[in-house]
């Protein structure tokens, strides 16, 4: 059932500024100019911006998948759960999202921050671009999220309400299916080069499916904290010195190793790519970033566990073991997340943009990087980093 | 806080199942024989017979815990929890369960089965019984439950939606403290045996923390399915034929592991217990109980597996991978539950009517089984048995 709500058009779009007392001021409305620049499947994006430089950003769930039409409707309450989280990790980790301005609930429209002098991360790194200290700033970001928002860092009863609060069958069910199941199950819409349909199908043994249905069950039943939930390099933009995840709608109470695994998946697609465009110096330092993601999550999240609110049980060895863990479920989760961007339904642009040839090359590195990632458990960064390399570079 | 609404006594009691329709005809209240049998801290339980020998049982949760008073204030909607178990559990399990006949929620009373024809499974164990077949129908209903409350048989938005519904910080507190925490960190509330001093500090080690801080994180993170969550021996009524689980109010959304663990630590306290009075039969017996449940668990959910909801994924492997690990976190949450009863606050009467000098060896006899089931991290119900026979022997 399509829910029923007046969407925003680019001419509405100053009278609706200045229908909400929480963003009057913030732009003059009467040199406003408006571009929709939504590029995403599932939502209306306007950019704002006045004549004197002023600025914010109009996002508004639309309810149904654009890609597909209203025949393919969506919860719009996405919007709540994306309000939700920028409004609980601003709390502790305000520098590394856009500035939330406040949300239009009955129409799920949200008002941000203008960040068009930032670019999309995946866009750069497609360009073979480098955003020194990025990947070091979601690595923080993510162990702020994962202190703050878990039983480590607030009290169990809070925690227990949040998670209730926060459960989204809809969207999980996209990243359940998408990217934990349909690369390794086959699906009607996955899809593919012709030259990659044997690596394609390497994927469906029995074997990678129990591994596949692990990862699945951890991240339905592991409440550990408020994910982000879809933080691929998509969902991040960069600028020199600042770096902002957005697009949280996917934020639910979910396994922390997820939200590392989407950066580090990738990673290992821009290795990919920069191998077959023979961009050695860029990929080399694409194989640093695996570690910088992860030493900066450990070293933020280490900062922070004096503060741990229970430390009877939660003791420091505790501590190593709860971070071995997590890095060894990030190297899973990154695996389930690069496979299902060459035959799962949602490709990424870092790929797409390659010519038939240097694609498949790329393509079938990936996969077999996945598999390594999958059967070969990996424990560490530098491990996941080492298998990526020795894949591309086997060409 | 503590609520404010009326309490039951006796001789109220025939007037108040008059007034609830769904009681008035299951007897006859002019002949009715009242008799008040709460054993337990948390709430008020009246048997009711009738002169024909019809019967029901009304159990009424207190506002406080009655070993303490007023001064321990308690949440009754632990009552709303209880009869959530039974419905829910009702459905697919009802062989195991009293018969359930209605709540009143603003009084917090529940109207259920007389069982005063079985007994308490605890004292049966006590007292050198042996009930053949309590421990397997034990294992199938909590195979019942993991599989018909979890995603393997519901679809996920159900579980998610009924998980969210079924918090229950307040009660799951109690078990994350008294389990969970203090036999290993120590605690104000712990209590002993002078005897036994030397082996409750032999748990205060790091690497003992660590293991329980593991177990404590797995109970508060994983909603796999509606587990009963308090099924000691103390919660299950026996008879010949007939076995059923009762007491549910700690019901929540948490891992399988932890119903099969409890029934295993007291399988330990048995065995300890008959040991230390010479009772080698009933030990020998009691021994078999481990696997008892196990393969009626294991039996039972491999029965229903082929019911799976999404298959794509879950496949026959994967199952076999869920088993094991279940099977393995089952033995390390028993070493926990196992503890608490020699050091912890709330202990047993299995080991509490024993002399001092048995009753010391046989808590040093569980607590060295509880230090290897968490050290040696066995895999297998026999294992456990194995660990347990060991330490018991060793006398």
């Amino acid at each position: 059932m399509t829910e029923s709500y007046e969407l925003l058009e680019p001419e509405k779009v100053a009278a609706y500024i200045d229908s909400r007392a929480d963003l009057a001021a913030r732009v003059d409305t009467s040199t406003l100019d408006v571009t929709e620049v939504g590029d995403g499947n599932l939502n209306l994006v306007f950019v704002c911006k006045d004549a004197s430089g002023r600025g914010l950003v109009l996002k508004q769930a639309l309810p149904y998948v654009r890609l597909v039409g209203p025949s393919w409707p969506f919860t719009p309450k996405r919007a709540v759960a994306e309000a939700r989280a920028y409004e609980v990790h601003g709390r502790f980790a305000a520098e590394y999202l856009p500035e939330f301005y406040g949300f239009d609930e009955p129409r799920y429209i949200l008002a941000m921050e203008d960040l068009t002098d930032h670019r999309v991360w995946r866009g750069a790194l497609t360009d073979g671009e480098r955003h020194d200290g990025a990947a070091a700033d979601i690595g923080r970001y993510v162990a702020r999220v994962a202190f703050h928002t878990s039983l480590f860092g607030i009290e169990a009863k809070a925690v227990k309400e949040l998670a209730a609060a926060a459960i989204s069958p809809e969207l999980c069910e996209i990243t359940e299916d998408l990217v934990l199941t349909e690369p390794f199950s086959g699906a009607e819409r996955n899809w593919f080069q012709d030259e990659l349909a044997a690596a394609a199908a390497s994927l469906q043994t029995d074997e990678l499916k129990a591994r596949a249905g692990e990862l699945k069950w951890a991240f339905m039943t592991r409440a550990e904290a408020l994910i982000h939930g879809d933080l691929h390099t998509g969902s991040v933009m960069v600028r020199d010195g600042s770096t902002r995840a957005f697009d949280s709608e996917f934020t639910f109470y979910g396994p922390v190793a997820f939200d590392l695994a989407l950066p580090w998946s990738n990673f290992i697609v821009t290795l990919a790519r920069d191998a077959v465009l023979g961009r050695a110096e860029h990929g080399a330092w694409v194989e640093t970033l695996f570690e910088e993601l992860w030493d900066a999550f450990e070293a933020e999240f280490r900062s922070l566990w004096p503060g741990v609110v229970d430390p009877r049980v939660f003791n420091e060895l505790y501590l190593e073991r709860w971070l071995a863990q997590t890095q060894r479920d990030a190297a899973a989760f990154a695996a389930t997340e690069a496979a299902r961007r060459i035959v799962g339904l949602a490709h990424v642009p870092d790929l797409e943009t390659l010519d038939v040839e240097p694609r498949a090359v790329a393509g079938r590195a990936v996969i077999e990087t996945v598999k390594r990632l999958l059967l070969d458990r990996p424990d560490t960064a530098g491990e996941v980093r080492a298998i990526a390399r020795e894949e591309v570079a086997r060409g």
